[in-house]
């Protein structure tokens, strides 16, 4: 995605052989006609898949997959990594490993918004280890839901995630693929 | 807003005289087409304010604040309520306390991310104590930007938030004004 990959070049810093800072336009400070253009694509690519829901992660997948949802006609689920006591006691749960917070977490959903008729399409913001991911998919399985494709707006191609998700069938669709961040020079993938 | 009062009379779930529930439309599961129409509705009451920036907090705030991104043409930011590796070292920060989960959070938004030039408009999804509100005023007050205005888009009217922001002179405009949540039922202001 042509104007993603812009951004990248333009405004993104390899802070570090592996993270990628992303602060100004996707995940602390977001440009919003940039957001409804990553829903549009995804909309476009995961079309006919007969998706029913989208699932996310809070905090920074949640814009992306609410702009897909609007271009889907679809209801956007994010799980929920901290405790609250307005969450119902009745939730799916899975743990995930945060290498960028260096801390697990246990994310869960409410067992009434997903049951087994429906497919669904899980969207985030970064493919890195691929642990998120795992974790939603692990909580589409316990629904007994299908998982119809993952959509990622920024894959990082030197990191295990995208080959494992792959690996198990699942069709990841990344926006924009980055293949190295050594020595502060971001390349990514034609 | 009409669309949204009907989803809380139909939707909605009095908890507890102060707890209202709507995680399966606003803040765990979202429905998309009513987070744009919430976003329309902000950018239509505050144009003119000549705002910069948008500012809320995540994670529920995410949504409604990026659509009303789409709608002004404007940047949105969110606080961060958690620790991260990839967040900047130069920070605004603020404590918030946090009734719904039971504790302090300090949030933190990037210096470069807000300067003294900036006119913010916060957006958050509940207005209840108000303290995390406060919180993004703090924080626009440190970077010596102004707030331009507060849209909520539920105001608990029986809880102080609302009088506090008020009275410091600020306009808050609420998409729906929730009387009470006494004996499970939801009495909404007309």
């Amino acid at each position: 995605m042509k104007a993603l990959k812009d951004k990248i070049m333009a405004h993104g810093k390899a802070l570090s052989p592996k993270i990628l800072k992303v602060d100004t336009f996707l995940n602390h400070q977001m440009d919003p006609h940039l957001m409804n253009d990553i829903g549009k694509e995804f909309a476009e690519y995961f079309k006919g898949r007969g998706a029913t829901k989208i699932l996310t992660i809070e905090a920074s997948g949640i814009a992306m997959a609410c702009m897909t949802g609007l271009h889907m006609d679809l209801n956007v689920i994010f799980a929920k990594k901290h405790e609250a006591l307005n969450l119902d006691k009745d939730i799916y749960t899975s743990k995930v490993f945060s290498h960028t917070k260096n801390k697990e977490y246990i994310i869960k959903v409410a067992t009434k918004l997903i049951d087994k008729s429906d497919k669904v399409l899980i969207i985030d913001d970064f493919l890195a280890n691929g642990l998120a991911a795992l974790g939603l998919v692990e909580i589409v399985k316990q629904a007994g839901a299908t998982v119809v494709g993952v959509g990622m707006v920024i894959e990082k191609a030197f990191q295990r995630g995208g080959k494992l998700l792959r690996d198990q069938g699942y069709d990841v669709f990344s926006l924009a693929i980055v293949e190295s961040l050594e020595d502060g020079k971001i390349t990514l993938a034609e």
